[in-house]
This record gives C-alpha cells, sequence and structure tokens, in this order.
C-alpha cells in the first residue's frame, strides 16, 4: 500500500485506528472452540465486526507460531480474509544480518502478503535494508517502546547527548524515507512522542500501549500529529477481549466504535477531514 | 540441557562446534527436491554427517519461516530427529513485552523443545525474563554481533563511557547467570571478544561469523576461552554447501571434521581434554 492510499482510507473512515490480532486461544469465546481453526473463525468475526472503522491489522505473530505449522496456516486464512484496502502488519520485530533478514522478508512480503513488518534495530543496517527492497512494503522500526523494559537500553545517552532511540531514528531515516519507513513510539510515556516527532517529523507511528499499558488517545494526537496525521493508533486486548461470550464481535465493535469516534473527533479538530 | 551436561558433551565429542541449519532450498542438491519434505530430508543426512562431531545444532528460523506451515513442520521433524545430547538453539532474535515474549517462550521451549533461543536486547528486561522461566533451557542473547550493522548502534559509547554491548551485558548478567544465560559475540571482530569475555567470565559465548563472514577460529579460542571452555562456534554455509552434488553429507562430514580437529588441538592444548 502506497502513503497516499493509506491517507486515504484514514479520510475515508475518520479512523486511524490498528487492530492488534493478538490471539490468544485461552481467551476466546468457548463455543469457537469447536472449530476445527478457532483463531480464524474469532479473527473472521472481529474482521467482521471493525473492518469499517479500522484502517489497519496487526496480527502480532508470537501468538501464531506457538501453534506451529497449524498456527501459521491460521495467520494465512486472517490475512487472506482482511480486505485489500487494508493496512496489514505483521508484528514480528525480525532483525538479523542481512542474508538472513532477506528470507524473513520474503515470509512477510512474499509468503505471506503483508504491507508492513516491524524490525528490531539492534543489529543495524543491513538487517533493516532487506526489507525496503519490496515495492510499496514498509518497515515499522522499534524506535521508542511501551514496555518496562524500554528504559534499560533505549534512553541510553551517549557522549553527544544523544539517547539511543533518537539516533535510532537519526541513523534509520537515511535509509528509507517516510514513503516505505514508520516508528514503533510506544503510547505509555506520551510527551516522549514529541521528542520522537521532531527527529522524525513526516513518518508515521505505529503507536501500541493505549488501554492496557495506560497511554490516552488525546496525547498521543497532541504529540504525534504531523500535517499528514503520522499515526496508526493499535488495540489489541480492549477490542478482541471486551466481552468473552457469543456477542464478542459486537461488543468489540463497540469498542472499536468508542475509539474511531474519539479519532473523528481529533481528526475533525485538526481539520484533516 | 544443564551447563554439567554441556560441558560433558564438549570433553566426550573433543569439540565446541555448532552447526547452523540455516537451509536454503535453493542451494541444496538437485535430487533431494522430488522428496516430500525436501528441507527435512536434507537436515536429516546432514544431522547423521556430523552428530558425533557437533555438540550443538542451531537452525536460523527465518530459513524455515518463509515456507509458511510447511517450513515450521520441517523444523519440528529437524527437531525431532537430533539426538537429545545434542544442544539445541533456535536461532528467532525474538524479543517483545513481556506478555508477548511468554508466547515466544511457549513456542521454541513448549512446542519445539529447543534447549535455547536467541534473543534480540533492545526492548530489555520483560522481553527477556519470560523466556527464564522453563528450567534448563536457555536464552541467547545478541550483544556483539558479527554482521556490519554491529557498528550502528552497539558501539555507541554512553556519558560514562560504556558501550551499549557493555551494557547490554551488565544488565542481562544480573537477569540470568551462566546456568541459563550465553551470548551472542560474532567472530569478525575477534579482538573484541576480549572485551566481552571481561564482563561476562562465565558465561558461555555463541560465536557466528566463522568463514564467510571472516573470523578464525584460533582467534575466537585466544579472545574467548574462559575455564569452561565457555564457547560455542558455529559454522553453516561452510559446512552444510561444501558440495552441491550427491556427495554433499560426506563433504559436510570432512569440513565438520576439519573443524573439530582445530577444536580438539585447542581443547588439549588448554588441558580441557
Amino acid at each position: 500500500m502506497t502513503h497516499e492510499q493509506l491517507l486515504e482510507n484514514i479520510k475515508k473512515k475518520e479512523s486511524f485506528l490498528c487492530v492488534g490480532l493478538d490471539v490468544d486461544i485461552d481467551k476466546i469465546p468457548d463455543f469457537l472452540k469447536s472449530y476445527d481453526d478457532p483463531i480464524f473463525e474469532f479473527n473472521k468475526r472481529i474482521i467482521d465486526a471493525t473492518k469499517d472503522l479500522a484502517v489497519a491489522y496487526k496480527p502480532n505473530i508470537a501468538f501464531y507460531e506457538c501453534h506451529g505449522g497449524k498456527g501459521w496456516e491460521s495467520l494465512k486464512k486472517t490475512l487472506d480474509y482482511i480486505p485489500n484496502d487494508i493496512f496489514t502488519i505483521a508484528d514480528a520485530k525480525r532483525g538479523d544480518i542481512g542474508n538472513t533478514s532477506n528470507y524473513y522478508a520474503k515470509t512477510f512480503f512474499e509468503y505471506l502478503d503483508f504491507d508492513a513488518v516491524t524490525v528490531a534495530p539492534y543489529m543495524g543496517v543491513d538487517s533493516v535494508t532487506p526489507f525496503f527492497e519490496y515495492p510499496n512494503k514498509w518497515v515499522i522500526l522499534l524506535a521508542l517502546t511501551s514496555n518496562v523494559g524500554a528504559l534499560d537500553f533505549q534512553f541510553t545517552t551517549d557522549i553527544n547527548g544523544e539517547k539511543l532511540f533518537e539516533k535510532v531514528l537519526k541513523k534509520s531515516s537515511k535509509w528509507g524515507d517516510e514513503s516505505k519507513l514508520m516508528y514503533v513510539v510506544g503510547a505509555t510515556r506520551a510527551e516522549k512522542i514529541a521528542d520522537v516527532r521532531k527527529l522524525a517529523p513526516k513518518h508515521f507511528f505505529l503507536v501500541p500501549g493505549l488501554g492496557a499499558q495506560g497511554g490516552s488517545l488525546d496525547d498521543v494526537a497532541e504529540y504525534g500529529w504531523n500535517d499528514d496525521c503520522g499515526l496508526l493508533v493499535n488495540s489489541s486486548r480492549g477490542v478482541l477481549y471486551a466481552s468473552n461470550g457469543t456477542d464478542f464481535a459486537e461488543k468489540a465493535r463497540e469498542a472499536a466504535q468508542g475509539i474511531q469516534s474519539e479519532m473523528k473527533q481529533i481528526l475533525a479538530d485538526k481539520n484533516f477531514i
């Protein structure tokens, strides 16, 4: 998907919501477990219930690969089921030496045909650039994550006063421009989003950490907005597990609608729609 | 596998060789391609030819998951085929927020029953510690990698003069001791291994980057040796693709034997055997 198409979708749906398909087999409603592929059945209903509200879906690969080959089949079926005009993100946090990253790129961009994949920066340039070889496919590089452990290394300050996440932003923005590179910027330290925005004024940010991890949508919009919206805000558990009864899809829709109407207000306030 | 069992195997086999099962379907001999599962057939023959010479096998997961569910089945069959007394490493370089890392740990330690998994440190403590919950299972954390991109962030020096890879070593050595934590330390900058050894005197190092990536075994032993050997040295392409004819397994054995006899000499020189 191109940058322009993504912007069009945000305007059309009045939303910058990404739904994280982090499907835990122990948390889905019992009645789905009699199906041959409960994870796909769950996703299918979540997608049907939210596809007019979400501009992106983001399956976290950990939740699929823990079921081995069967999990990969659930993932492939899910991806095939997502309408083509919705941006798809493999939340995989991969990254290896160049030759090996080529194979990860093949996995997510050829075998699975995702629009984007999340990548970890620790191994540097050759671990990231193989993903840029695919036209209209995207790298979403970890910059500032939303978890407790983000404090361990990402804020390390070098002798020039530059923090590690700032160095990641500066270096990587030379590897790919805003037409194929986004950043993961967590919502749990919302005011930090402003620091990231200064260094990456044009790039989209994928923002996890709303709800369960503590960030607020208004803060994210205040600190992260750019002229092109520049935000995809993820919600996983708050949407997927709004109910664990037979009404789970309906309740997921209500949860997604709640977020989307807040987003619509923000988009209107910013004169984007 | 316990630390003691690993040491026993090194002594028994007079080897600290890890064979990297990075199987590229385009590089394996043509005659294998008529089998239902060419990757497994290739691995089976490589394992048969090298299992008395190697103390560890390390499939890089990228080479399997690029084939989707079928690749995961090849991986599972390969793992089941490796004799139980050989240390198995999932070279996966995973790492995510705590809740998600739990699922990666389930994948590699429950679904696949590997002895160890490689983990990327960027996301810090909660991305790593879920892997420590499993008795006699190991984390192999990226410290200093063997690729070009290692120079981008790993050598960043903080205001106290500490490099990022040094900080990773110091912090992480408080999360797990040498009975369940190893480090990836590349061979391409062999003299740097000595710097790592100072900070992690007791931990095993998994050393990639011999051969294709340029390091020498003598240098690795000179700089990385500790009282418990402390080294697992990986060779992938040099063993797997020693020939691409029908004699590939025989040639792989010869290549592995060449490395093992050098290792035997080192172990003898160090009075370890």
